[in-house]
């Protein structure tokens, strides 16, 4: 494959994603989309570039490159600016989550006058359901991902804190190939190569959207580690950064210094059948609410609700769409309208934080089949002690 | 210091900020200014959190939080919603830089008539400047950045990848309580806790708006290091994360595997020559585009301006402002109408690409004081081997 071409993903691969992206802009109306988010660029062309790429409903990718200047081909053009940019047909549909607002007052003075459509919420919809290419990324990520959790214990030394502990799984990930970087959409929400939260800092409340908190080393990044000794009785909730192919996945164990309460295991044990209880019932055709809806009764009937998803602050879902970014559709949430579909990738995390132990629980990656959720994070999910 | 009300920076240092805020306010315009925006949240408040800001003119702060819900005072409004906040005054700033599309059309309606103003060049503008209590956090992250860089030949072993380095270099700026995440404004660029250039893949062009380029190791974060073996007569640049505070120090340096060619080391003896010059002539009132002259001038007489800023693809620009985020104002770029100001603090860094040896050169973190720019990243700054 030609480095210098516009495309780095096969062309069967191609077809089927701009067939996914075109039958979702036929749907809202869109006879163009411009796309400016790297992600989307990712997705539409495996690869990502200063510029922009403009997908007709017709089926043709333009792309519109700033840098790098080493990229050539048919379908590329060198522009300076989005003046330069030419549209075919009348609607067209632009990134409205993740467009500035800066960049959208431009647009629209280009494209003056003709309807809009959302190509952020198009885009989101052809990502949802993942093709066989993207379910072997993300499978060969998760096999990665599963290598490095089963180091943690070997990992661990006597009077380490969360974040000496973090950092060395950072290392044994980097080591594995892990890239790094933690895609999410949207600039609200960052996190540094995971969550590895000790003890009570569980139940520091974060101000971002993720399942569980933690104070975080210092203000400017208030999640996850917080410099907790790891003493006994403590659970060791590891949640770490599973981009090793572009394609994420999201794993969670726990882990536990000594012995630990019985309410925490009992709550850990509650996590695994909601997991495997929602893994059987995932099938295509199900409301992502309903799944909600049954981890929390099942917690619930566990008497264990004042504990899930959080304590003194609760997290508002259970589980998130996964692959080139860490929140991708369907979401597992109580008003979620997403209905799942066959191909859909979806991290499922109903955890615990118990007070006095810290968080417990897991988070597996599932892909949607015909007849339920296949797990793509295969590390035991026990319990194991440090 | 109460950890959940909503500043946590010392209050004379709040009205320091405050005043700068609303003297630019005032030469916009703006009677209110509405924050999203997580740098500039932390900027005046010292936190992170999951809501809005509003600034008036008359210099009262008001947070609309969502969460965490542990923040209590006065000063703060728990909401769900931006249809919740109340504005001061009629001129509306908004963030149009950083806030979505989406987001501004919502904005948009609730401010229904009202006239707006660019609260994205106003915080701009206040950030450019740093206090001495912001210098001070930047110089710390400079001592500690450099007590990292001084470990470099310490980390390398025989045999090592330009990789197998960064993640030892990695390790050892987390040891030393780097935060890890490296702030950029915008999203269209990103870099996973710096960039290591060994040898002819410094040559490679990116796509992102970096100084320096390198393949990177994926095609989904085309960046900085790809895996080439540190071999003998190779360069070996470091440009990695200095985010030790909140705030960063931008800082690079040399080093060398076996004998390296006689122009690479005549090209880094100009980059320390343009760094030192200056950081004599940039005192306050000069403009940031005569310092880039002033380099490309230099780098030029020194026979060197096909190399310089890169060789196959040439960066815009040789410095820029750094503090909470890494592309902050002035900027050192030939159509910069940005005018040094006391306070600034710029990351300068004249580097080269030499085909068949790779980058060199160096960068430093500069506050510009009365007399000239003084100098907050003291590693040596000559080649090291390694």
């Amino acid at each position: 494959m030609d480095p210098n071409q516009l495309f780095l993903i096969p062309s069967d691969e191609i077809d089927t994603r701009i067939a996914k992206i075109t039958a979702e802009m036929k749907a809202d109306g869109a006879d163009s989309i411009l796309i400016a988010d790297n992600a989307n660029k990712y997705y539409i062309t495996g690869r990502v570039f200063a510029g922009w790429l403009t997908v007709s409903s017709s089926g043709k990718v333009h792309a519109w490159v700033r840098r790098p200047i080493t990229l050539h081909g048919d379908n590329i053009s060198f522009v300076r600016k989005p003046e330069e940019i030419t549209f075919d047909g009348n609607v067209i549909g632009l990134e409205f989550a993740t467009l500035t607002a800066a960049d959208f007052l431009r647009i629209s003075a280009i494209i003056q006058g003709k309807p809009t459509a959302n190509a952020s919420a198009i885009m989101r919809r052809a990502r949802a359901t993942k093709t066989p290419y993207e379910i072997q990324r993300i499978a060969e990520s998760g096999q990665r991902h599963d290598a490095v959790y089963r180091s943690v214990p070997s990992l661990f030394r006597d009077g380490m804190t969360d974040i000496d502990l973090q950092i060395e799984i950072e290392r044994e990930l980097r080591k594995a190939g892990c890239l790094g970087q933690f895609h999410i959409s949207g600039d609200s929400m960052e996190l540094f190569m995971g969550n590895i939260l000790v003890g009570d800092n569980a139940d520091n409340p974060t101000p971002y959207d993720f399942a569980m908190g933690g104070a975080g080393a210092h203000p400017s990044l208030p999640v996850g580690a917080n410099g907790s000794l790891i003493a006994d009785g403590s659970s060791v909730m590891v949640d770490a950064n599973g981009n090793f192919t572009g394609y994420m996945t999201d794993m969670t164990r726990t882990f536990a210094r000594g012995t630990i309460a019985d309410l925490a295991i009992r709550a850990h044990d509650c996590s695994i059948a909601i997991c495997n209880r929602l893994a059987s019932i995932g099938v295509p055709g199900v409301k992502a609410s309903d799944l909600y809806e049954e981890a929390v009764a099942m917690a619930s009937e566990a008497g264990l609700a004042d504990f899930f998803m959080g304590h003194r602050q609760h997290a508002g879902f259970i589980g998130h769409g996964v692959g080139i970014e860490i929140n991708e559709a369907p979401v597992i949430a109580p008003r979620s309208k997403d209905i799942l579909q066959e191909g859909n990738v979806i991290a499922l995390e109903p955890k615990f934080v118990i007070p006095g132990t810290g968080a417990v629980g897991i988070e597996n990656t599932y892909v949607v089949r015909p007849n339920g959720m296949q797990c793509l994070t295969l590390s035991p999910q026990e319990i194991l002690p440090l």
